[in-house]
């Protein structure tokens, strides 16, 4: 039964300009220590999964109904949860370079950056495609600014996003954020208790 | 403190092809009575909201993925409640003459028939825009069919419709099922407690 536990994982498949895998990003490891189990981060690319769609912006853009409901929406759950909110003033921001820092820091620090780069995007309107930004987020994190944002542009670490894109696609994700638990997809921030039962097989 | 309980109500805004609405059709009434609430019934189309989007067929169909994901949702959805489910044959049902009979039933009888067309669509498979599977829902609930179906031609009838929907729009609706609770608006089956709370001033 520990066993089992132990070795029960959940993956979450986030996005850094995706609004709802804010709230998911600050709430995932507590309810999954709660649960016993290990969370597996996995940043990946909606720009390829929307143009594929034919959305060249994002859909909260593209229907400014939904839109204004989201922020709306997003307010009420930062409220909630005791987290920082400042609606964005460019939305959505460039994720690429956030995406390939948080995976020179795969399994080590990539919970702590990627929960960093959503409260300073959606908590302190910063511009997170900016180098400089993302370097601030690492030198406040006591983690080597310089050579983390230098491994970023290695070809593996590319091939890493694309490979996690291309697997979010192969598992039938189209939106952030996502949450793999036992095969079985769960979408949206709404979805992550259930998530976690279900990768905790209860 | 009582009289503030019995005059607080909740806008519930259905569309009958909408697969969401039908969990939050079959919980909204036992919730609000829990919270000492009073639920207005109001259907509506999404057809011209989706229409004025650019879409001519629902997301659901338009995005395979996500429809792939809503039906595997919607079954869990419905399992963990205990009421019917069996997909659909055909995607999105027309729901406009379900929509007007509705309306023919606006404070009286609304909430049986709704509950009743959503679990034809979506428990039975049932072509809930024929006339004959609605005069059989009608008849199993002891309501006059032959008149109700008559009555719901009347010009006042499709003009109600038609204002329902343009009072969506007006309030910022996108989707459904949609709630209003004192001016503020909630989208979505997983926001239907928020919405209640909201409603009861909790």
């Amino acid at each position: 039964m520990e066993d089992r536990l132990a070795d029960a994982s959940i993956e979450f498949w986030y996005e850094f300009a995706s609004t709802y895998s804010y709230p998911a990003a600050m709430r995932i490891e507590a309810l999954a220590a709660a649960a016993g189990i290990r969370v597996v981060w996995r940043p990946f690319l909606l720009g390829p999964i929307f143009a594929a769609q034919g959305w060249r912006d994002s859909p909260f853009n593209l229907y400014p109904a939904k839109g204004r409901y989201m922020w709306r929406d997003l307010a009420r759950i930062t409220a909630a949860l005791g987290v920082p909110f400042r609606q964005p003033s460019r939305f959505p921001r460039n994720s690429l370079l956030a995406a390939r820092v948080a995976l020179v820091g795969e399994g080590d620090w990539i919970h702590r950056f990627s929960r960093a780069v959503y409260v300073a995007n959606f908590g302190e309107d910063r511009e997170i495609g900016d180098p400089s930004a993302l370097a601030e987020i690492l030198e406040r994190l006591s983690i080597p600014a310089e050579s983390a944002i230098a491994a970023a542009a290695a070809p593996e670490i590319k091939q890493k996003l694309k490979d996690n894109t291309d697997a979010a696609i192969a598992a039938g994700i189209f939106g952030a954020p996502s949450f793999l638990a036992r095969e079985e997809l769960f979408w949206g921030n709404d979805r992550l208790e259930e998530a976690i039962a279900h990768a905790a097989n209860r």
